[in-house]
C-alpha cells in the first residue's frame, strides 16, 4: 500500500485486525468516532449504512464490524476520500465498503433518496465564521469548523438519505443540543435515544451521542452517561471496553 | 393552626426549622420539588420570584430560606392555596412568602409582567388524555395530568412573568425534553443549564432539571449527572447532602 507525505498505518481499536491509514497533517480519527460507530443501532444480516463527513473512513471501518450490510462514506476532501479509500483495500473491505467522493450539500446521485437504515455523521463541530479562528490547516479546518456544511445542512442530508422508520446518529457536543433537537424535529427525525458523554465525574459534559428516527413518534430515552476518565487520568473500565473490547 | 381532614405538619427537608401543611389524599410535595429548588438559581440579597403550580407551597418554603427577595406562588386548587397559606403562616414568612389562587393560563391581574427575577415551576408531568388514566382523586389528578394546563402553556405563563434576562427553570421528565427545548426557543427562553437525574448507575435518567433566561444567548451547558440511589438502594451522598444538607 502506498502512503503519502506523513501517512501511517494504525491498527483501528475495537479491532486489532482492522487498519486504517491516518495523517497528523490530514486526519486520523478521534474517540468521538469510536464512540458514535458504538453507540448506532446495526442491522446485522443486511442494510444499507451510509456515513455522512466519512473522513478517513474510521465509522465504516468500524461499523463493517457488526454487520452483513453494504456501507457508503460520503467525503467532500479528495484526499480523505483517497486515503479512506485505500484503507478499504488494505483491509479486503471492497465490497463491503465503498467511498464517494462529494458535498453533502448537493443532491448526490450516486446516493439513493430515502434508502437507508441507518445514516451516521460525526460532523465538524464548531461554527467559527471567521477565518483567523481556522485551523492553519485545510484539512483539519473543513473537518473540524462548518466551512464546508452547517449542522442544518448534515441534518436535512441525514433526512435526505435515511428511509421512511430508519434511524439516525450523530455525535457532536452539548452546547449544540437545542440546535441539533430543533433542527432534528424540523426535519422530521424524532430525537429517540441520547446519551451525554462527562470527561470525568463532576465535570459537565463535553461530547453527547443521539439518535432519531424518521418519521418517529415522540418520546425521548436519555441513557445513562458515559465517563471518559477516572480520576487519576486513566480510561474508565466501560470506556476501555467500549475502546479496547477489554 | 387548624388541620382539615388527613392533613398533617412535616418538617421540611432541607430545613428542620420549617414546617409543611401535608395530605396523603390532597398534596405531598415530592423529591422533584427538593431537587428544583436546589438547582434554581436565587438572587440573595433581594429580588422577586414567581413559583407557578406551587401546590402546597414546598417550593417557595424551600427557596425562602436561600434569599431576602420576595416570592409568590400561583395555585389553582382552592384546597392547595389553602393548605400553602396557612404553611406561610406557621412559619411566620406571610412577610416573604404570598400565595395567590389562579390560573396560570389566564392573565393574572395580580401579577406584573415581565417582571420577576426567577420563575420555577414543577408542573404536570403526563399527557394522559383520557379520564380513565387519570388517579380517582381530583387534586392528584390536577397535580399530576395535563388537565388544567399543558407544558406549552407552562412555559408561556413564565415567558409572561419573567423579566427580560431573567431565569426560569423547570423539573420535568427526560421523555419530554425535545418538547421542552422546543417550546422554551418558541417563547424565546433559551435553554442554559440542564441537569439529568438518574435513579442509579446504569438507569435511564428519570427527572430533568433545566434553566432558561429569557432572550439569552444560545450555548447550553449539560451538568455533571445527579444519581439518587446507590446500587444497595440508600440515597447517595450527594442527594443525602441535597435533601438533608448533611
Amino acid at each position: 500500500m502506498t502512503l503519502y507525505g506523513d501517512e501511517r498505518i494504525d491498527h483501528l481499536v475495537q479491532d486489532e485486525k482492522i487498519r486504517i491509514i491516518q495523517s497528523p497533517t490530514v486526519f486520523s480519527y478521534s474517540l468521538d468516532a469510536v464512540l458514535l460507530a458504538h453507540f448506532t443501532y446495526m442491522p446485522i444480516q443486511k442494510g444499507n449504512i451510509l456515513d455522512l463527513c466519512t473522513g478517513n473512513g474510521a465509522i465504516p471501518l468500524l461499523l463493517s464490524q457488526r454487520t452483513h450490510g453494504k456501507i457508503v462514506g460520503l467525503e467532500i476532501q479528495e484526499r480523505l476520500t483517497n486515503m479512506a479509500k485505500r484503507s478499504i483495500v488494505l483491509n479486503d473491505l471492497t465490497d463491503k465498503i465503498s467511498i464517494i467522493q462529494g458535498d453533502l450539500t448537493e443532491r448526490q446521485t450516486a446516493l439513493q433518496q430515502s434508502f437507508y437504515d441507518v445514516v451516521t455523521c460525526n460532523p465538524p463541530y464548531f461554527q467559527t465564521k471567521h477565518p483567523t479562528q481556522h485551523n492553519e490547516n485545510e484539512h483539519l479546518t473543513i473537518a473540524r469548523h462548518e466551512v464546508c456544511c452547517t449542522l442544518e445542512q448534515v441534518i436535512a442530508a441525514c433526512k435526505l438519505y435515511v428511509k421512511p422508520g430508519g434511524k439516525i446518529s450523530l455525535v457532536h457536543r452539548p452546547e449544540r443540543l437545542v440546535d441539533i433537537l430543533t433542527y432534528m424535529r424540523a426535519y422530521r427525525i424524532e430525537p429517540k435515544r441520547l446519551q451525554f458523554v462527562y470527561p470525568k465525574a463532576g465535570k459537565d459534559a463535553n461530547m453527547l451521542l443521539i439518535e432519531g428516527i424518521r418519521d418517529g413518534k415522540s418520546g425521548l430515552q436519555v441513557l445513562d452517561p458515559l465517563y471518559t476518565y477516572e480520576a487519576d487520568g486513566r480510561y474508565t473500565a466501560e470506556m476501555r471496553s467500549i475502546i479496547y473490547g477489554e
